[in-house]
């Protein structure tokens, strides 16, 4: 099980400066959770990753499912020992995947509607590559073809064998496009599931809600007030956030005013630099976000003086650090200019020296805002 | 400059202990040299192969020059500070690529022949992507299609920028289906290309000639006592070793015999586990070979027990390390069921794995020799 002391709450926003106690160490919150979906941060060696300050990474049950499945890693002992990562774990519940896979993958959207699209997913629609039904998903897994069917039930089996410290209920992610009536039916059932995620559990790990509701106010208060009102150790907040940022903030707010103020807020898949104050003084306390590993990859850098494009040719001149202010080792020890050349000669080891930096730069960002609300100054 | 000091010289065979001081350090000998061809062991940090003990790399000539070019390096303070490697460091001349990127491409051969090949490379026959002349190489740069030259003294001065402390005279590496003549004209013509870089030279780098020859006897041993008389500051074995690595030996002979006996030999881009303790009988100081890290990146592991292919299903239920007898940091952190679970969901985090390990093996099995000649025992 997990402990969670609030230890000093803002006087200017609802942001709040806490201690997450797992059975694998103590998180120091707000905190950013690294992604390590296949049970492993891309490129990186779990030493690498400890080095970047991460306290704490998020597995997925979809995925660790197909491949290498479920019970592989038990006879490793569980994630943990499977990756050889000695901090606190979460396992995902594959909730996303089921919005991520199927309608997400038939129009072409992720969480944020980054442009208008024309599509609507209405009630009773399904997506083409899986059938929702009122007890879980079915689809056939991409890598084998093989039938696959999770629900609350299979996803709780899943996650007591992956072993993780933290997991969550299983629960549909509605998509953007999703009208009203489509996203109410979904959160009966997300609701549904989230009380049999409860029943079923046998493990002490840390059995987290999802909130969901779209961008229906009365829907995610209802969510909130729902999930906030069982016997979880902590809640996640899940789906879309708005085809606009600034609304972001807004939608987290409605959230969270319902939920229990002594249990852990985790905000699923958001944390872009600039968002991360924002969701901060929302008094979230965890959140995972792919950015700066999915973004190394292709050569950005998140930097104090903001992104970096490392693929530009006028770096290959620039014998600064990526960012003068970083005392990670990429910065210690390489120049832009390696770097770019790395990514102009096709080099793994420029996306390796960029994930590094990007990692520590987030866990460095938040370890600053903690130190802000220790301070009253946020 | 180099200093080069023989310690101790076995009874049983041609091996002999060394320190090879260059100016970033003393490398005992005999010594594996990692491949950094574009200023880096791919995947890897600089600092992480620090820890796989590799004493000195060998960077490339031929493809510095096209990216980023020597002009970026050098202004970066030379290949040492631009890729932050502490160590010893050789280049390569480009010589291997005038067969590489020629008849080797041409008649899809490498310097070893594999297969019985029924084309033969006949005196003023001209590779299809490269004109070789008597001063020189004329190609189109595969990156961005702009004509380069290369000869003897190109290659000096680029070597010069790149600021290694160990460079190589240019040559022609000749294919291993050249005839008689075809070999003997070259040899020719890379023995006037070896003396104009002794004369080009303006650095007090470390140069070291380059005999080639071929499979034959006669221009073997020919090319050792030219090369091996001009005042180099050590020597590299060039070209091919014959189409049956028990060959291998016994052309090494002809060289290493020629050779002056107090100063450093190199096999250039040979050296797999199994080659080894042959070559470092036959008199062999140090060597470079892609072996470790190109079959890392395939999910072959290099062990105490022979090649381990990490992409077979069956090592998903094996929760031993790559090799028990090693004490790397990916045998002492990480189960085969891991690094297999990566390569099958083709996480790059298994090649990096697999790529520190069969570096590390490499240095250790060498380690092994040198401590075995110490005791007298090879």
């Amino acid at each position: 099980m997990i402990g969670f002391k609030i230890i000093k709450k803002s006087k200017l926003s609802k942001a709040r400066l806490g201690v997450l106690k797992t059975p694998h160490g103590e998180i120091e919150t707000p905190a950013f959770v690294g992604v390590a979906t296949q049970a492993t941060i891309k490129i990186l060696t779990t030493e690498e990753v400890l080095k970047t300050k991460t306290q704490i990474l998020i597995a997925n049950t979809y995925h660790l499912h197909q491949r290498p499945g479920e019970h592989i890693v038990a006879k490793s002992g569980g994630v943990h020992k499977f990756m050889n990562w000695p901090g606190a774990l979460m396992t995902d519940s594959g909730g996303f995947q089921v919005f991520s896979l199927g309608f997400g993958s038939d129009h072409g959207v992720g969480k944020i509607l980054k442009e208008k699209k024309d599509i609507v997913v209405k009630a009773d629609m399904q997506p083409q590559k899986m059938r929702i039904t009122e007890d879980g998903v079915h689809f056939r897994s991409p890598i084998d073809g093989r039938e696959i069917f999770i629900g609350p039930k299979e996803s709780i089996r899943i996650q007591e064998k992956l072993g993780a410290d933290i997991i969550f209920a299983f629960d549909e992610c509605t998509s953007p496009v999703a009208d009203y009536e489509y996203t109410k039916r979904s959160l009966r059932k997300s609701h549904r599931w989230a009380k049999q995620c409860l029943e079923y559990q046998k493990t002490n790990q840390a059995l987290f809600g999802i909130t969901q509701g779209g961008k229906f106010k009365d829907l995610r208060i209802e969510s909130a007030k729902f999930i906030g009102s069982l016997p979880f150790a902590g809640f996640g907040i899940g789906g879309e956030f708005g085809n606009d940022k600034k609304k972001m903030a807004a939608m987290i707010r409605w959230v969270v005013r319902e939920l229990p103020e002594n249990k852990p807020r985790h905000l699923l898949g958001i944390g872009h630099p600039e968002d991360i104050p924002k969701i901060i003084k929302e008094g979230i306390d965890t959140f995972d976000c792919i950015a700066p590993t999915h973004y190394a990859r292709r050569g950005v850098a998140f930097t104090s003086e903001g992104r970096l494009d490392m693929n530009r040719r006028t770096f290959l001149q620039d014998k600064k650090p990526l960012d003068n202010s970083c005392d990670c080792t990429t910065c210690s020890n390489y120049s832009r200019s390696y770097i770019t050349h790395l990514f102009k000669a096709k080099e793994i080891t420029g996306m390796h020296l960029l994930t590094f930096h990007n990692l520590y730069f987030f866990n460095s960002l938040v370890a600053g805002i903690r130190e802000k609300i220790k301070k009253g100054k946020i």
